[in-house]
């Protein structure tokens, strides 16, 4: 019922100030056309395809990257579907509010529908943290929030202090894993082991979140790419962050086996960290970082990652009482802030020598006025203030117990929310954990 | 057998009949380029990224999609996959024939690649209503017959009749629905309720499923916008298209939350209603249905198709005698009538202060002379006539015993067409469910 | 640990060798724009799709095919993902120092990256050979050699004897295969039965082998045209792919259930020959070869693999004592051997009549001197020679008892080198399959 209410507001809001951009209207394309374009200028041919890779690794990636647990595959990928399809449409209208319109409306073309993918990146990334212990109303309001936050965040980061983070390792991966950190720490729940024999994979599911893995790991180039200018920009950046994540998968293996008692790989951080070094590029990726750069990037972040996985997270949810399920502080939140960071030096180092006339167009500006690393370092102190801001004040508001969150005792559980099938060869009842007043609170 | 002799038919018609395009051919392609045409001009970089997509969606999203059924993957993939590669390589002749011979050749290059596949589409449509009840030789005469009238149909609709159906609301869903639903309803089994048990998913079948749909999901923008006009009109098709499903999902999960008596969500809703967005624009998505009619488009098809799903396909199976495996009335049938009328009123709408020049390039028409709304409606009921005669007609010769069938007590069952491997950990025998003269049969 | 050493030395070679190519450099691409080039040329735009393509089949592809195993998932997904990531940094090395340096310096950029992938494809083929007997650590080093001939042959039969294999029917999958066998053949394991039981699917591991299937299938016309010329080359190849595969298809199920007792149909035909028509046209598919020429090689080479699996692959193991645990001879070894054939013929039959101003073009020469069938036929020679000399001495490397080796009693199981979740509802105790001294090797 939440989502039909939401989802009438939204039409009524596009209908009120959505419009055709340039290159979508019959009638103002064919005016370029007759100014002179052809029909091969428009831009869907030269972003349509990154964006159809960005789309996969929103929907595919993300929502089978969370399937690993036993028995929560269907919520996985079913409320990564839910909150992903309710998000691009949110994001749309925020960002087009703040981004700037176009006498009293928003402009929408393959551009804003790969920026509002963006956006719902950022709320997947959330969703990681506090996955398997909130009801899909939760993560709707959860939604609602962050993706506003997200706009106004970045309206201050790339318009405001003038950074550059065409693959989002601040407004997107910091963004979105600290928000998730501070909201999965605001519900905190004590006795969360009481469902802890669910919090954990099963063979197939393990082979089913590979998918996602994949799937993000392959497109990650397309990804940091997809926004950036073209030419040889959007070449060189799909290039560095395919070098960055080659390099970081080594780093990952190499490090699995070493921390493990017994040399064994585990899975967790192949499925994860492998992936730090798509993260902790986007920032610099579009720069003149070189291969070079990027692999030792991505070494770094896939080290990051490993060692956050086995020594940090414990930390993290016995000291700080941050039960992070996807351990997105691993795969986002360190290897953002790495990303921040080498974005910064990167683009202080930027010089004409190296650039050529490339430099006025990468950072549009003149050679002199380069971003300085002082900009880009309160970009990040802004964006971590908003999101950890903006997660507090969102924990409290999903603690409001009206929202059917489920109990302590059956968290990571499908049956809450869905019509399970029965078993085949099953040998343990599929006990339908739901209570009257839950249903109800599903219904709200 | 019967795949070698089709073929062998199939190649022996290629020998005689079809040749390279302008695009394709290096003689004549070189001949354009001598007169100033651009290698980058070829057709190949502005349509292939989009076939790739449809590819995808008929041979994972159809293929996925249908392995729903516990017992029945093998066969969801593996019959998807043989009918899909037939089905091609008919329609190329198929289409090629009635959409006119260049000097007594069909040419072939990415358009009409692009066109045997949405005649794909149209016969998996029709596998959906029939899944788990026919043997691959029925489904391969049944694609014989079905690519042959698919590609009548879309003559007169497209060509005589000069409708507009970019994405085939009609020529496909519309068609493949009602084609699959009359063939279903000649193979009533008043018995099929013995192979009932086996006519349901299990937790990891509904998890493959899912990558069928997300897939189907992710891709219908390229699906719609593939062969539209190059520009704006191509651009313009996919957003309509990403809005409808953005919109159609809301209402699916809201809708499905509410039909249920105890507000959890059914997978079969999920998996298939969210998609009726991309059927219902399937016409009017080319056109200026702006951002907000394409979402009450996509809300509207969401609707319907939860709403069939719970309420109208009992009827339809216990009233009309329809046993549709996979509802794809509910997911192709009445969201392409719906996309048939929304096309037929958002093109009587058009007018040149809303198109600009863009009118007489979409319409191919001076502006006076758009296709009014009678003309869309004629092509509505000649696509429901010959679907509905067609597969009356396939029907009957299907049920001749000689193709195989499986008896009522093992339909929706794998082991009968594939060998099965072994269990682990499996508890009940595979009873292999073969007798000699079906194995015969197999072989015919 | 060999992961990590491994990785610093690439970085540090790619410190001193590699640099951006003219088209991802900032300064040079900007300079070509300053000469009248615009964003919208560079390569990127006419690669990367096709690039992304390529890049599924890689890891999506190969990797996923090889999950057919029932407790093998994890290491052929996974070890899959290493060897990939590895195999395409050490690729763009070992091709960079053959293919010529620019001014001591490696250049890369899209074509780069595609030969890159390319190269590790051949790789992963040999992997579908030793599959489930070796170790990671054996498969680096595999790698390691076998990535470095390859760039040798891949030198010497496209450079020296200026042979054209775009889609690498010898230099990829002949190369790929012979070497594979014969590394199997050097690690002959007399007591594999012992893990007999183990070296066989389940039923939702067959699922996850097709989805790999199916994305080399979709895909394979990427694959071939990703590196041939633009223009009519790219389209055409991609087009003759197509029909290739589709004609495989239809005659890999009719023969499949011709050489079943029963007439059933048998996954591991479907999974892998069906798949030989894209190997089989890989030399030939950027030549005039027609619709119906690709679709007579594709029924071939369909033919070819089924009997291959039906009646050779026995052989292979019981006189030949190869023990090829995916059929790569039957997938990649005849059809690639056959592919060289068709390209030979094909080109020799070239003639300025048929190919018009693109015979030039396409084979690079006047038209008096097209490739003769002898120069291919010596290139076929010298993969196959290089390919079986470099298999014998790996062969011989990898039996140095210092990798870690499964023992015979574990082959084909996860367990050895992945820390396993536990089963829900398994019956059968997970026997932790390790001894400290493995382990150690592990970590070598």
């Amino acid at each position: 019922m939440a989502c039909i209410i939401l989802e009438v507001i939204i039409i009524i809001l596009f209908g009120t100030l959505v419009q055709y951009d340039d290159e979508t209207d019959a009638k103002l394309w064919h005016q370029e056309i007759a100014n002179g374009s052809s029909n091969y200028d428009n831009d869907f041919y030269y972003r349509y395809p990154s964006f159809q890779d960005v789309h996969v690794m929103i929907f595919i990636g993300f929502g089978f990257l969370m399937t690993f647990l036993q028995r929560y595959g269907f919520s996985s990928v079913g409320f990564n579907f839910l909150i992903a399809a309710f998000a691009l449409q949110w994001a749309t209208l925020m960002q087009g509010f703040v981004h700037g319109m176009h006498g009293g409306k928003i402009h929408v073309g393959i551009e804003s529908m790969i920026n509002a993918d963006f956006c719902t990146g950022s709320v997947l990334i959330s969703f990681g943290a506090v996955l398997g212990k909130t009801s899909p109303v939760q993560l709707l309001v959860m939604s609602v929030i962050e993706v506003t936050l997200f706009a106004v965040n970045e309206f201050i980061v790339l318009s405001v202090l003038g950074a550059k983070d065409a693959g989002g390792s601040m407004t997107i991966h910091t963004f979105g894993a600290y928000f998730g950190l501070m909201v999965a720490r605001v519900l905190y729940r004590p006795n969360l082991d009481k469902s802890k024999h669910k919090n954990c994979s099963v063979y197939h599911s393990d082979l089913f979140a590979m998918i996602g893995t994949i799937y993000l790991w392959m497109f990650w180039p397309s990804f940091n790419s997809a926004v950036t200018a073209h030419g040889d920009d959007q070449h060189r950046t799909a290039m560095n962050t395919y070098y960055s994540l080659a390099a970081c998968t080594l780093a990952t293996y190499g490090l699995s086996a070493v921390v493990a008692h017994d040399g064994k790989l585990d899975m967790v951080h192949i499925q994860n960290a492998a992936l730090a070094g798509g993260v902790a590029v986007g920032t610099a990726g579009e720069m003149m970082l070189t291969p070079f750069g990027s692999m030792i990037v991505g070494f770094l972040a896939g080290t990051v990652s490993v060692l956050g996985f086995k020594f940090l997270s414990p930390i993290l949810e016995e000291k700080l009482k941050i039960q992070d399920t996807c351990g997105v502080h691993n795969l986002h939140g360190m290897p953002g802030v790495l990303g921040a960071i080498v974005g910064a030096v990167t683009a202080a180092l930027a010089t004409k020598d190296v650039y050529g006339d490339g430099l006025v167009c990468l950072f549009l500006t003149s050679w002199e006025s380069v971003p300085s690393a002082g900009f880009m370092a309160i970009s990040l102190a802004v964006t971590l203030g908003i999101a950890l801001l903006g997660g507090l004040i969102t924990g409290f508001i999903l603690k409001l117990p009206i929202y059917g969150a489920p109990p302590d005792t059956i968290c990571f559980e499908d049956g809450i929310y869905w019509e399970l099938p029965g078993e085949e060869g099953s040998h343990e009842e599929l006990t339908t954990v739901r209570t009257p007043d839950e249903a109800e609170k599903l219904n709200a």
